[in-house]
């Protein structure tokens, strides 16, 4: 039998789509003493994950909890628990992960109706607001808060009044504003609200927080038939997160370790805080980037400040470059998904991730690449207006 | 807003049903810097668990990984992407655990048949045949091969037999047994295995290995609808796993880190020599509880060496034993499920967990309490006992 090659992984600058990097105290965390998951001490780091989520999410939910998987677990726990076969479910798709919304609601014997949006713009209250009149009656509305395949904010409350008129439950996906952006799950209206800990949070991979309104939750208990899932049944989920403390999976404790210091960071920090950083950070970059030249994908007034794409200029290679950012300076973004492969990249700003260093360290090593690849970046111009907005509030 | 209390978890003896104490290795991998689920060095990493997985599991099947979730996370992969609606699944159940497969089958779509046995006995191949072939055409069989719940491993070659005789294919629950019990997934003909990492292979929960054989993967690819589950789509997950490598959940990095340097101990250690020792520590117990005065619950011949079930003596306070057991020792021992809650205490030897020290600490320590309890446990001669048989090989 051979053993294994040496375990070294390199220390990257995560600036792509997630992971973001996590915080040393963060990483630290995971090296407690495993704890059995019906441990007294355990039950009192999940209760205290459970009232700092609520924070985090600006919720008063009771059902609110981190389902055992990564962002992706979130969205299956969210759909698969409210939708049952049959029901209308109109979804807003302006990028990659509308689209895995509308597929899972699928598989869950939803009718789901699509309310498509080019890759790099808002989903439009007025197309929603009509399809769900043209739908009849509808059980679910859903949308991406932060569309991490286009850089695209969507605004909520627009589409809460849609879906709440019609009577229909709101299904948000934070996994890329939580922490990021102002998240007001209670404020919106949402019913569901459900995010990742690897992009804002700045944990690793690994738990998904969700939360559900009481109406949402009245929806889940009276299903007729139990959800597809049974690893990611909010029932069985929250009887283990309660105060019944009914056995369902062994906790991925030190994944709740990583949540629950991840947590406590943000609070330190403050939200709103954490929020202005963001904005700070991730409009220095776009800033920075326009002034090299560069021409950002994202509809203006809809750009997220964690998540930039920008489009990958004529004559250049998106994977020399994304190479050479790699090999020469450690560097990670994103590439294009779908439609935008090979059209623009995607730099993430989150959480750890989002500093005035790594701001100005990519403008200059993407503008030298730039360049060498024959593309006048003015890389002078852009740090120039990156650091002029890192000294702005 | 708050922050959090002080986050000092205690140091605990786990000896109960899962999760196991890890290495420290383990712990420490999990502080390697946070690597993109795309970079080629993580992807490096994920190819290195694929191959390690294979040797502990003893396969040569290509579709082997880890799923993004905990040991339940694996058996829904494993069941949901198996069984199509209306297909016929026979499950044996002697415990909580092949109860569980039957309600995942259930919700699947599956028409099942369970083949009961007594919890503390194992699955009857006899029975099995019996239902397969009332059944008429029978899609999958499913067993679980250590019952945590009752600490009774059921041989799989009578069972695969009949499975493979009646054309349908295997499903087997290791979630307990790999890396403590000889598993081995081709000899045995099992077409589908999963598993957890927080049992003997000591490391964390949160990721699960799976493994499909051809057979099974040939059933999977050729399902009329998608599978219940799109977060456990066992083809998305291999088209990432595989060359393919394409997108579908950022995979829980640190996690992975953790089963990485988890399976690395395993095979440096050696499997035979891992199975010998967790069987010379699990019979120390064993026959330390016999000697002691107790009665093991499980029939002899097919106890669990990894997972101890013992009767609580009558007049002995099942909570305060282990309420004992956790302030005064820090030990962590498992209580009954279902019809056997207070009637037994479930006690695992497993991975790290699996040791000489641990072995006589825990019959000296609950010795004393039952004592207390008025039970007149003879503790000299159940430490005698163990001591003895931990001398032999």
């Amino acid at each position: 039998m051979t053993s294994t090659a040496a375990f070294n992984p390199p220390t990257r600058v995560l600036m792509g789509p997630g992971p973001s990097g996590a915080n040393p105290r963060v990483l630290r965390a995971m090296t407690a003493p495993l704890l059995g998951h019906l441990d007294p001490e355990f039950l009192r780091i999940m209760d205290e994950c459970r009232a700092m989520l609520r924070q985090v999410l600006r919720t008063q939910n009771g059902v609110t909890l981190a389902t055992p998987g990564t962002g992706t677990s979130g969205m299956e726990a969210a759909v698969m628990n409210l939708v049952e076969p049959g029901d209308r479910v109109v979804v807003g798709v302006c990028g990659y992960f509308g689209e895995r919304i509308a597929q899972m609601a699928e598989r869950a014997g939803g009718a789901v109706t699509r309310v498509n949006a080019a890759w790099g713009s808002p989903v439009d209250p007025a197309a929603v607001e009509t399809a769900v009149k043209a739908a009849g009656s509808v059980k679910l509305v859903a949308m991406v808060h932060a569309e991490t395949s286009t850089g695209v904010q969507t605004p909520v409350e627009p589409i809460s009044k849609v879906a709440h008129a019609a009577g229909a439950l709101l299904l948000v996906d934070c996994v890329t504003s939580l922490g990021g952006v102002p998240v007001e799950a209670d404020a919106w209206g949402a019913d569901a609200v459900y995010s990742g800990t690897q992009k804002c949070l700045s944990a690793p991979p690994g738990v998904a927080p969700i939360t559900m309104s009481p109406a949402a939750w009245a929806a889940v208990k009276t299903r007729e038939v139990p959800s597809n899932t049974w690893y990611l049944d909010m029932q069985l989920l929250e009887a283990y997160w309660d105060d019944r403390r009914n056995y369902h999976h062994t906790a991925p404790i030190s994944m709740v370790y990583a949540l629950h210091e991840a947590l406590a960071l943000v609070l330190e920090e403050g939200l709103e805080q954490r929020w202005a950083r963001h904005e700070r950070n991730g409009r220095a970059l776009q800033q920075g980037f326009e002034a090299m030249g560069l021409v950002l994908h994202a509809d203006a007034g809809y750009r997220l400040p964690v998540l930039t794409t920008v489009r990958i200029p004529e004559g250049v290679n998106d994977m020399e470059v994304r190479g050479a950012l790699l090999k020469r300076h450690s560097i990670e973004i994103g590439g294009g998904l779908g439609d935008l492969k090979a059209k623009v990249w995607r730099v993430g700003l989150m959480g750890e991730s989002s500093s005035p260093g790594n701001v100005l360290l990519f403008l200059s090593s993407i503008g030298k690449i730039l360049r060498e690849q024959g593309f006048a970046a003015d890389v002078r111009a852009g740090l120039a207006a990156a650091a002029a907005r890192l000294d702005q509030p």
